[in-house]
């Protein structure tokens, strides 16, 4: 995680050993608008999709974990591999992202953002719905069946706590991060925003072409929200871990998709909201 | 806090003294659809304006919020007091806020969202310059210095905790709270989303009538965000204190709105990171 993701400030303490003005570090947070740039040689043109509050740092992972998971591109084959940033007061605050010359990105996805608005207003049964339409990877289900082993499980927040270098010195950021079935450590990305730690976590897979993730585990550092679990089952992931508690609509959309929902996976123990058959005890 | 809000589920439980198959309480998630009813009589147009992931109850408050801090509507004044729900399978998921005839709201500014796109794309000061155009109530800033005694603040986080109903038995809410000067609890909402909290406990003082809050503490149960602290300056609240960590952009807003920002308020102890002028010890 490169320096830029953290910030050093003056902060003044009470109640600590050390009273008064010191120096602390905070997790920097910085608008990235994301642009996309399409269409035929000689009539390319730009559109900006989307502007989210992140941590600096991988933001072609993020840009094209969000384009993904968002269902406006299909995979990494679509992009023309480029990659250009716009500079505004020496920070990187916009990022475009080019698309292979005749691909036509699905920028009704965008605004319909998942939610289809019925003439009844709308529900979460109508939301869940409406991923089906996405997560072409969710029924790539493969007939090896998945199993897993509480004791890899219960390892896992130890390894992500070891991995959170920015965590550990802001206490601001959450993580996303991906395990292989043996309980190993692939990857990990952080973010202020939930959301788009898992974006970066995805988009790192979805540039090397190594998805969908469906022989592995995703462990949140927080909560499981809906658009958490939304985004994972687009990635073809079928078992979600997180350190905090799922929302009700996380376990519904988790037992639509056969996704494996396990909640307060901390202090030795956990819970199994839905797909309780992977788990061997 | 109304039942709705809980949800009970089937667990399965690994790791505490009860294993097996047990029932769980979970934060409710349902998504909202904010409408707007405007325009003349005889000419009234309904808008789709957001759709939001939140725990259901005080939707009113949470519609007059959202519309608030995000600029649409000036106060109170612009309400004609009713608001409709549409239902759909036994819940309410869609919520029309109707204004009084001739009250155009400032569309506009949802479009924007508050990050104006310059030629160079965005960055975290021209983020903060947007909400100067939104935030009248922070200007508004009373001739009476505020004054915060260091214990008053260290109580906050305990009174929070035991108004927090719904999260103890669900470990899944996010809460909001506002204190008067004293440290005394007025009011406190909770939600999945710790924006829609923080839009449910504006929106009540909105509905009634009772802001600018300037003479008020804001009480984050999580981290403060760049968002958190815009809502806080549109409402007009000068002192801002969080159980999390802020971000490097929170700090800027909170600095260039003279709000006094405070982090990691448990354990008896706390950070202020910019107006510290306003905390005697």
């Amino acid at each position: 995680m490169s320096q830029s993701s953290v910030s050093r400030v003056p902060v003044r303490k009470f109640g600590t050993v050390r009273d008064g003005l010191l120096e602390d570090s905070l997790a920097v947070e910085e608008p990235l608008e994301i642009r996309l740039l399409y269409g035929p040689n000689g009539e390319r043109v730009q559109k900006s999709i989307s502007v989210t509050m992140r941590t600096p740092g991988q933001d072609e992972e993020l840009a094209t974990g969000f384009l993904f998971t968002e269902g406006i591109i299909e995979g990494p084959q679509v992009l023309d591999g480029s990659f250009s940033f716009t500079c505004n007061e020496q920070k990187e605050n916009s990022i475009t992202v080019a698309l292979k010359e005749g691909v036509t990105p699905d920028l009704l996805k965008l605004e319909r953002h998942f939610y289809t608005s019925s003439s009844c207003g709308v529900c979460g049964k109508s939301s869940i719905q409406a991923i089906y339409t996405v997560a072409q990877m969710a029924e790539k289900d493969g007939d090896e069946p998945l199993i897993l082993h509480p004791d890899d499980l219960l390892s896992m927040p130890e390894k992500l706590r070891k991995e959170q270098e920015v965590f550990g010195q802001t206490g601001g950021l959450h993580a996303s991060a991906l395990f292989d079935m043996t309980g190993k450590l692939l990857k990990i990305r952080e973010d202020v925003g939930r959301h788009n730690a898992l974006d970066k976590l995805i988009g790192h897979f979805v540039i090397n072409n190594l998805h969908p993730l469906n022989q592995h585990i995703l462990l949140l550092s927080g909560r499981a929200s809906f658009e958490l679990i939304q985004k994972a089952a687009v990635a073809g992931i079928k078992i979600v871990a997180a350190v905090g508690a799922p929302s009700s609509l996380a376990v519904q959309l988790a037992e639509a998709f056969n996704i494996t929902l396990i909640g307060f996976l901390r202090d030795k123990r956990f819970n199994v909201y839905c797909g309780w058959q992977r788990v061997i005890s």
